[in-house]
């Protein structure tokens, strides 16, 4: 390991482990792991050429062309294979291998559709995909592509990265199904459950059209259980499996001064700030360890169950490392760690405004100041009902709640008046760790590496598996393969081949559930 | 009256009297009101002349032009005049006239420059004076110029106005002391007292250069009171000299949270919020009642004495009115009125910001928040001391102080930290109203008008009125002549007649002061 790599993990305060590089005790661990060894050229190849055709979601021809070659690939290995169009939406890549001896079916999603480029900002063109021997920002060299029918000159290493738009996030979950496929037909090796595939075209823009896919497909999508094969593992670089993310709503809160600004000399003292009343209703919200003040606000948590409990207790601790790297003195509530913390509903200011500061202020009592909250909710928070409890919040701090802004009539009628705007908001979703499927799901993984696999029960984030659950009545089990130090959404995304290699291991695994 | 402006009047909530239209009972008095009103058109028409010279400060040729008129209508009335220069600054308009009688000498302070102008939002171009009948507001028509050596049609009443940059601020006062003296030698009267003149021509800038006109003519400017001859009277249109203004010192505050925005799933609830952190630092600062929780704030204030507190007694009820026009249900602090909210020192917070609000908001956890705050000072105020009890305070509240950005090694160690950024700010200045030749100007001006005699102890604004104090070590008294509606600093400036005349009256009245 190279002095500066251990630099940059000291001062992220992460023990570094090549912790997923697989190691497999058993025979299909020692097949699926030396025909990925022997033709890894020829996989870098193949994911070079995905990698290769742009993947921005507003970029409807080239998103289009993703989908064909998945499409063809999936072809190339028998799977029955489609692509599905609806007006005004992305394409999305259908697939379907049935095993004669399955009784059950298992959906595998995953996304082929990218957040946008600012090229200026890669080392190297986004859709020209490129190899190195570490981490850019860790002083890792270009390797160069082999000629065609040629192997690298020296063997790939589990820390060599593959950088371009879409190699983690999330073409590499793709790629390792395809070559699980293939690994597992070179060793005479069937899959156990009926297979099926949804590759998404518009995971990044939120997926605003799936649920219409699923109503249209319902029949073909039919399955005992979701995998939504997405996202990084553990910055530990152990592998997980995540069974729930936090939901969120959203709402904007603006309080009102005079119906104009005013002069400060001439005012201030004798006009209501509304700056400050906006500053004395949100520090209402929450103490000073973080607490919310919200009535009912922690009342609709549903009870972890033993085995959540259970898999929290044996999460490394992230705390300290993330506590330094972030600049930071401590927590916002001292008593919760990390993953604790996501256990709660949160209750987040996004943004304050009221008039300008610093250079651009003016010497005036502003006439209205606004923040934006979310609250990220967790199972039990009905999002509408957290609303509620919020507006009572204001009602009770005195506050009369208008929809729209107040007349001049309103203000002169009540002295503490708050504009209320808020979205719909997605509940939280969570799988239960008890459930049977899972339980198989859980020891496949196992099996894929010789890492303790964790077991998170929540992901802070929030993503559309509500969509699914809502739709199709399944659980549903988040398996991520990309290394956490991938760049997801930035300039220079990359994945590191040891965790291209867990994916495919993984897939294998996974194909194999009975 | 009109009926529309008597609704307009109804919606300010402020009774409308023809307050200022002097009515003399003595023989000066009618001998300086029929000169102005035979001479009325002369007056006009010399005024036009004096505002379609544009006068924004940042005009440097114009400005010229501006001192130029004035110095030779200076010496047109016999008064020694000259213009002043000093590098890097607008010239100023100095002139003299002394009387053999007299012991003592008086300063008339007024400025010819004005704010700038946004064509496109007046009515009329603001440097082509325009007359009408009535405020352009209420409907006012407007009255074409007669020839040259001829009268109005109609003859002027008090309820004309006359619009263009300058007509009242400050350009009105200039062109009151010019009249005053043309209707003092017409009527063969001398004034009592040694006249010094001086014309800023850079008071809508801050007077940036003030001091260094004071210090490089200590001598030319010897005088035992100054007059600042600037402002609006009374809203009720009552007249009203003023003693003193509030000071002003402002400062920014930053709080911090992690080095950079974080993903609200990810870190909302682990990671503090600076936003929260500093609306609770804000909230801490003022009770919901308006009095400030800053220890030690209200102790430096100088204690008014009897006159001022039975002038204060006497001003008219002012709040309803204001509350009603500016759609307020209270005041911040229902236990003061305007004018006793006036002798506080007031926290007010200009603009607050962190991340963005509304439709740009974002899901991130902000990294920083920011609040830029002034203090309106009063008399035994030092602003250094204000800010120190501000910085005691945020310590109290468990903050750690710095003055730059912090380093991440800071931000580690310290859970509150905050940024402070103050100015020098400028202390409030209150003339007694027990002075003996302040109690000569009071007399003065009663003369002027059969009205009641307003007496203001502080004006809630700030004026650079320390700088003469200091230098000059005299008492200043404010003498204000513009109508309150004047659109001051805003489009559609304007002085209505009837408050040009009452400055016609009053600078006559000061001139015969003994």
């Amino acid at each position: 390991m190279k002095p500066c790599i251990i630099q940059t993990i000291l001062t992220l305060g992460i023990a570094f482990a090549n912790a997923v590089a697989p190691v497999f005790a058993d025979e299909v661990g020692d097949s699926v792991r030396s025909y990925r060894q022997s033709r890894a050229t020829d996989i870098l190849q193949s994911f070079r050429e995905f990698v290769s055709i742009p993947n921005v979601s507003a970029d409807g021809a080239n998103i289009g062309r993703n989908a064909i070659w998945i499409r063809d690939e999936l072809k190339k290995r028998g799977v029955a294979s489609k692509i599905w169009d609806l007006p005004g939406a992305n394409p999305v890549v259908f697939g379907e291998l049935r095993s004669p001896a399955a009784t059950r079916t298992v959906v595998f999603y995953a996304h082929f559709d990218g957040q946008p480029v600012d090229e200026s900002q890669w080392l190297h063109a986004p859709f020209t995909p490129t190899l190195m021997n570490a981490d850019e920002s860790a002083g890792g060299e270009a390797i160069a592509w082999p000629e065609s029918g040629e192997g690298f000159e020296i063997p790939p290493t589990d820390e060599w990265r593959m950088y371009g738009r879409g190699t983690s996030d999330d073409r590499a979950a793709v790629m390792a199904m395809l070559t699980a496929m293939d690994a597992l037909q070179a060793n005479g090796l069937s899959p156990q459950v009926n297979i099926k595939f949804l590759f998404d075209g518009e995971e990044e823009i939120g997926s605003p059209n799936l649920r219409r896919y699923l109503e249209s497909h319902r029949q073909e999508l039919d399955a005992d259980l979701w995998l939504f094969c997405d996202g990084p593992v553990h910055q530990t670089r152990k592998p997980q499996l995540v069974f729930g993310v936090r939901g969120i709503v959203q709402f904007d809160l603006t309080v009102y001064g005079a119906n104009r600004p005013l002069h400060s000399g001439h005012y201030g003292n004798w006009a209501p700030n509304p700056a400050l009343n906006l500053a004395k209703l949100l520090a209402s919200m929450k103490d000073s360890r973080g607490e919310i003040l919200i009535d009912g606000f922690y009342e609709s948590i549903e009870p972890l169950g033993g085995r959540e409990l259970d898999a929290i207790s044996k999460l490394p601790n992230v705390d300290d490392g993330l506590l330094s790297e972030l600049g930071l003195a401590e927590r916002e509530n001292p008593t919760r760690d990390y993953y604790q913390s996501l256990m709660f509903p949160s209750l987040n200011i996004r943004g304050l405004q009221s008039a300008t500061v610093g250079k651009t202020a003016r010497n005036i009592v502003p006439n209205e100041a606004s923040a934006t909250l979310d609250i990220r909710l967790v199972k039990g928070n009905e999002p509408g009902e957290m609303l509620k409890l919020v507006r009572n919040h204001l009602q009770r701090q005195g506050y009369h709640i208008v929809y729209s802004d107040p007349s001049d009539e309103l203000r002169r009628k009540y002295p503490k008046l708050v504009k209320f705007q808020s979205g719909g908001g997605t509940p939280a979703e969570r799988t239960p760790l008890g459930h049977p499927l899972v339980q198989d799901v859980i020891t496949a993984a196992d099996l894929a590496s010789d890492e303790e696999l964790l077991l998170v029960p929540t992901l802070g984030g929030t993503l559309p598996i509500s969509v699914i659950t809502d739709r199709m009545a399944v659980p549903v089990v988040i398996v991520p393969i990309a290394n956490h130090d991938n760049n997801q959404h930035a300039p220079n995304e990359n994945i590191r081949l040891g965790n291209l290699w867990y994916g495919v291991d993984v897939m294998a695994r996974l194909f194999l559930m009975k």
